[in-house]
């Protein structure tokens, strides 16, 4: 399947014969997905997977109800976030016990943050600055400034607006530089291990930010000699609304710094009750407390949905979905002022395609009543996610037919632009 | 029912007779609970609410499954973590307005610590030490500890060993006095009006941890003025394992100092997108990230069994209840080595009662096989949880006399002491 140069399909019977050929077209079936509705925002809260809802019973039921506390040890609870971090890491380059799944993206890039200015601290107490983009996720900007100011504010974080920028600002001055892998409103894919390289060489660490790239894109965290990473699981790794995140420590750094939220789950003895911390000496030392354990609990079922394809494959359908929705709306909605945020170049493009328009609330109101579910982002982007486990070609086809009858009839017009508060 | 003087019952009928007259007895109702166990353990681990299996099923099947990303909106998912607060508010003396469910309880101690101590640095620089105690829950030291540490080291955390120290040890150097109100071990209960007015009077702020008290015992935050306080809610209030903790900030303080955890949660206008942290002026500041929305929605049908009764009526019959287990087991098991280690003293217990035992650890392993669950606290310490939600009169009749069985004929000696992981 070469889609580089597609050119939009040449009907809908073209675009359901796409499907038909896919080899990838059954894993869709492990997802439970309402039949009336086009789901282009996985990249905001993927799809739930059919064994969901199973496995939360098992676990109320079966395990909470039945067994009360002893499911702790029975039922492995207090070893799900080990467990489970090796269950994921093949989707991230990772070895084993390199990664827990644990509390939330943004409390985890803190512990992330303050262990690598702590170990920056110890080398070279003069790289005090974290380089990252203005637009990156706010939360992550947000989570540096708290880190910054608890740290006494002799830190600074500094903001670029463009990547092109990063081989003239990395320099001796530089702690850390924290970088969203797939930027949450473009769609633009950074190199990796290009950027961790040059981060290293000027002394620098090396923070990723995997939101919209765990489950999306080929992730090799250790190929890319990377320092620190973090990340959630309710996006494309379909664990659920809000299910915890995660945080990946390569072995090298796991005992240089003991992370702040040094919670009692991150001791080496947690069950002897010392008074004094004394951290795991490895991965285990990024928990803190006691997690969410039926929500904890179906992440796995999200991560089984990766059971029986690779993340090559996932990559290769993703670009072909991407690839196909770019033609199918500048074919059928070329007439109209939309233009393609994201990268056409595949090397710079996520699972996510983004288009601005000067109406864009109001269009991505009237499409989700239309049954098409994207996302709006401020200012004016219509974001659409590509889920290569789920999504169909003929979902690519028809979504793009309903954007351009939108735009052609004007029916976004009695869409107000309102209150539009929604999770990304 | 006054039960201060309580001498035992004088039969198993005599128990059963206490539950006939019991007017809390139907509560128990409301809960999925094996048949073959007495669950003493609910201060570990509250047992599931009946309501707790259709409620997942309804977040998994009708909010996640079939209306995907829109209900973060239609089904009010961002608004959890305040509407449960709110909804908590009651049982803590909390105002509307003050609580918010999320994260886990060391995660918000780490907030308030580092609210509280930014508070004094803008106040009185001078004022560096936090005082706690040295059989407090571990992870809350662990934690005061890491804050500490990420502020530079000139604070430090000072523990004593008795709470008759507090008047004495409190002065111009105290930032902080760190207490959990029920200590977790031996069921003792502080007098929090007493000593938050004590805290405040020599300059310091009150901070509290609520874990074994909420839903436990009577609390009044606002009626003791306290500063700051912290809780989980998969105790007492049994929200399900791992369930979010609380973080309740009187109005007061609540705009006075940016906790450093400043995620996208708790900005002004999280959908704003903006670069830079603007925390909102109310209690939702002290929100980090995105919540485990399956959990979390489980926190309600917890509160709910709440609701056909109120914290006096509990608190009386928690009271008859321990009342009773201690003079069921001096009667029962007098003849053996067994040291009660919580207060007589009803103003000085909270609800659970323990009890020293040479041998503890075995006692507790023989007491689960024979279908008590209880559970075991280094050092030597059998720990026995009194839920008047759901636990029995009889239930402490039946336990007293198999632990009696047990120390009689020796069956513990089988139990050999080996791992023994279990969560707090």
């Amino acid at each position: 399947m070469t889609l580089t140069h597609f050119s939009s399909f040449a009907s809908r019977d073209d675009a359901l014969q796409y499907d038909k050929n896919d080899p990838l077209a059954t894993l869709r079936d492990a997802f439970s997905l309402p039949g009336n509705v086009i789901y282009l925002d996985g990249n905001s809260l993927g799809a739930s997977p059919a064994a969901a809802v199973r496995r939360a019973q098992q676990v109320i039921e079966g395990e909470w109800s039945e067994q009360l506390i002893r499911s702790w040890n029975t039922a492995g609870w207090f070893d799900l976030p080990k467990r489970l971090g090796n269950k994921l890491a093949p989707l991230l380059g990772a070895a084993q016990d390199e990664t827990v799944i644990t509390d939330t993206i943004s409390i985890n890039l803190f512990k992330v943050l303050s262990a690598a200015l702590g170990m920056q601290q110890q080398c070279d107490a003069a790289r005090t600055v974290i380089i990252s983009e203005r637009s990156n996720f706010p939360s992550d900007l947000y989570i540096a400034e708290g880190v910054i100011a608890q740290l006494g504010g002799r830190h600074t974080l500094k903001l670029i607006d463009d990547p092109s920028e990063l081989p003239d600002v990395i320099d001796a001055s530089t702690a850390i530089v924290m970088l969203t892998q797939v930027n949450y409103r473009t769609g633009y894919l950074h190199d990796m291990a290009t950027l961790t390289a040059l981060t290293q060489a000027r002394g620098a660490l090396a923070v990723w930010d995997l939101a919209h790239s765990a489950g999306a894109v080929e992730v090799d965290l250790n190929g890319a000699n990377a320092d620190y990473a973090v990340g959630c699981t309710y996006k494309y790794l379909n664990g659920g609304p809000g299910s915890p995140g995660f945080v990946w420590v390569p072995k090298r750094h796991q005992d240089a710094f003991s992370q702040p939220l040094s919670g009692w789950w991150g001791h080496q003895a947690p069950f002897a009750m010392e008074s004094a911390y004394r951290p795991d000496p490895g991965i285990a030392r990024f928990l803190c407390g006691t997690q969410p354990i039926v929500s904890m609990a179906l992440v796995e079922c999200g991560l089984d949905t990766f059971s029986k394809t690779d993340m090559a494959a996932l990559r290769r359908k993703s670009l072909a979905l991407t690839d196909a929705f770019i033609a199918c709306v500048e074919a059928r909605c070329g007439s109209h002022d939309l233009t393609l945020v994201t990268p056409r170049d595949h090397a710079r493009r996520g699972s996510h395609v983004s288009f601005a328009s000067p109406h864009g609330y109001e269009v991505m109101q009237a499409l989700i009543a239309r049954g098409v579910i994207g996302d709006y982002r401020e200012p004016s982007v219509l974001r659409f996610g590509f889920t290569p486990l789920y999504t169909r070609f003929v979902d690519v086809w028809d979504a793009a037919q309903i954007l351009g009858d939108i735009l052609d009839s004007g029916a976004w017009r009695q869409f107000a632009k309102a209150t539009r508060d929604q999770v990304t």
